[in-house]
């Protein structure tokens, strides 16, 4: 028997929570029977599969206040719950609405005059869906739509750190009939996450760039395509012509919303010198305003940080900064209250890349700012970094920054706003370096990802024998 | 220092060239070198590529007897080395008219009023390309092409069974000034391969599953994408209602056409057991017809096996087969005529699955033919297989060979014709199952999978500062 899992209360620090994993031989079972029923997913065709995903769609509003509650005591924030539920509601619409044109087939006459090519493309069987605690509902859901819709079966294993809003979703799962048998959550930790890639044909895993790196090494021994959306160290630029009402709100916002447990939040901040004593102190008074969400969800915008592991992190991070000579303007200490772990919005200077808080990912509301005096200086320190998720570049003239943008090593880059790759699906991007691997998650790509190509070449009339051996 | 490597003469079996790879110290040194000169690459422009490309067309043309004379010392075949240039020769022409429309930049508004999306692209800076024996030329230039006009800088190294067509591309390549400092070919075995992947931003390889595996779990641990093209057993299905004069033809090219060393050539044909007889009959018939390629390269249509461990392995599958009582109608042996090794083309019946020769990837002028008695069971003999690269159908009525073609795991199909996907470029099309892993060689993806997608999120007007925690 596998073992039950105890899960932490990020409010009250309670282990008030169990969950057990699946036994691997049941979670091969259950794969297999997903496998089996993807078969008539697929025949039902994409308006039967739209119809079923409305459906769950109902099926979610109807236990909403249930989900939110779940995922109130799985994050400890309310407001970024809510739009976690709506963003997912809305993300299913938009999906529907997009898919039957991303998947037609095409026809075309091809370079030889008799052959012609009907392009088609079959899902894979099943996918596997590992996701993280940032945002338990968006991210365990992001890749599992688009992946329904394409005809895949999905199974997902969500972080056993935030495990309490499966348990409304999968009563809204079990609701559609022809959706449970496609479609399931499962309860565990690392070795279910190990199991679920060695049971599926591919695997779409957000999370740390360790175990991004055992997923894709397996992956490609079973010779199953891997989607890596890993972590970030997201620079934001402001150039001297900024405006700075505009940045520093952007920016704020781009670095401390869900209490900075977000992959694409802002991280580090570079400033043009002849600008940066205004910049931060116009970024820490607007920090300073900011309220914890204590003693209830709705007494601030700032939520305990969710996993206590992150919170040691963001702990150490500060410490190695201060020890090497950074300065605290606001926040600057991880403090328990409640028995849920805290940090006020913290802008720093005197920071370096020697640093911690520079090179690592924090997840957490830290504002570290350094000047520059060079365009050149500012790219070379945003690109001076393991990872290459996003970024942002802020300046009067949008020309200006996007010129800047252009050099930048990332996939998402918000000219004169913060992480709105966060808000935008339009755009189709690829992580750099060890921000990830495998096609983009926005765009067009993120369903058409979830199917093989198939060419069928038709030749379509009949030609002389010699065709053949004169083709050599 | 690194051992020098002696390779065999196809023809002669003689050991008559040398190579000497790179010491590793040198290679990682040169792949510094063209990463730094793909800078300028990507800055000269795609208009600029494209006329480096054209130079580097005109080089080879110049060069072209030298070309074909070493193309011929290496495979021991004439009209297939002289296909290879040629196709080469168009698909520079081919690359060079497509790519300004697939590397054309967009601009779009997005979902949210006050953002608009510029998508952009940039490409991986130094790609590596690890290629095979069985078309030298046309092997180790299919990826390169489109990624030296994406604006990578390109490293290849071919097999060290067939490396002497590298000394004239070489001369060639360093006609061109421009072209010479973004690409190279370097000679070199196994650790010269492995030694390229560690060096690189992205790696394309063609060659056996057991070293594609390596390379896709060497390069998932270094966070690079790698795009293989394995190996193959491909299927024929001729249903009853076939025009039996044309699947013969073209099954028989399919199978023996470069002494059946392709991975996309049919390697197990099913017949309808109503005209399995009369097919045996007329495809023994035509192969019988098919000469060998000796003494001269001039003499027939059938070339010597290029390596003489695919000798030995096309042998024990032989042996293997007409152990198990199959039954050889022509050909049925693996012979040394003047130091080279042969095989006629072979029609085997009497076959089974247990068989190495319908189980494993033969690489050889072998056509095992099993009859069946109802399509589903075509369909399940036809993906009875660890492979899934391509296939071919026939039937009288293409709607009814497309109809079988939906059933089939893999990639290309062709239709009332065989190994189309050779001559093919327009569709896109996935390996399933262990024929390889990544985005698709043909098509559109061909040349856009070697770019990075970068979305730019720009906010184009002043919005009330409330935005970004209403967001929340």
């Amino acid at each position: 028997m596998t073992k039950p899992i105890d899960i932490r209360n990020p409010r009250t620090g309670k282990y008030d929570y169990v969950i057990v994993p699946p036994p691997p031989m049941l979670l091969t079972q259950l794969c297999n029977r997903l496998r089996r029923s993807q078969k008539s997913w697929q025949q039902l065709g994409l308006e039967g599969r739209i119809e079923t995903l409305k459906q769950w769609k109902q099926a979610i509003i109807s236990t909403q206040d249930k989900l939110t509650e779940a995922l109130v005591a799985d994050t400890g924030r309310l407001s970024i719950s809510e739009l976690e539920i709506g963003s997912f509601l809305s993300s299913i619409d938009r999906w529907c609405r997009l898919a039957p044109k991303l998947l037609q087939e095409t026809q075309q006459h091809t370079s030889i005059p008799f052959i012609d090519l009907q392009q088609t493309a079959v899902p894979y069987p099943l996918v596997g869906v590992i996701s993280p605690w940032n945002f338990p509902l968006l991210l365990s859901t992001i890749d599992t739509i688009p992946a329904l819709l394409a005809g895949c079966a999905v199974i997902v294993k969500p972080s056993e750190i935030t495990p309490r809003f499966m348990t409304p979703l999968l009563s809204a799962i079990n609701a559609v009939p022809q959706l449970r048998d496609v479609l399931t959550f499962v309860e565990g930790g690392g070795e279910t996450g190990a199991a679920i890639v060695e049971n599926v044909d591919l695997v779409c895993f957000t999370g740390s760039v360790a175990t991004g790196r055992k997923v894709g090494e397996k992956a490609a021994k079973l010779f199953i395509p891997a989607f890596l959306e890993l972590g970030g160290k997201d620079p934001a630029i402001v150039l001297e012509s900024a405006d700075l009402e505009l940045a520093t709100s952007a920016i704020l916002w781009g670095s401390v919303v869900n209490t900075g447990q977000s992959c694409l939040s802002i991280e580090r901040i570079y400033v043009a010198e002849t600008i940066f004593e205004e910049f931060v102190e116009l970024l820490t008074l607007k920090a300073q305003r900011l309220q914890l969400a204590y003693p209830t969800v709705e007494s601030g915008e700032i939520g305990p940080i969710i996993s206590e592991r992150q919170a040691a992190i963001i702990n150490d991070h500060l410490l190695d900064a201060v020890e090497q000579g950074a300065i605290a303007h606001c926040g600057g200490k991880v403090e328990e209250t409640g028995g849920g772990w805290w940090c006020r919005p913290t802008v720093l200077t005197e920071v370096n890349h020697a640093m911690k808080v520079m090179s690592e990912e924090t997840f957490g509301p830290i504002m570290p700012i350094m000047p520059f005096s060079t365009v050149e200086e500012a790219i070379n320190l945003a690109n001076d970094t393991i990872y290459g998720l996003s970024a942002a570049v802020f300046a009067q003239d949008e020309a200006e920054a996007i010129a800047v943008a252009q050099y930048i090593d990332a996939g998402g880059i918000s000219i004169n706003d913060a992480a709105l790759t966060a808000l935008i699906y339009e755009g189709e991007k690829n992580s750099f370096k060890f921000s990830g691997l495998g096609g983009s998650r926005m765009g067009a790509a993120a369903l058409t990802r979830f199917m093989r190509k198939k060419a069928l070449l038709v030749k379509t009339k009949s030609i002389p024998d010699p065709w053949w051996f004169d083709a050599q």
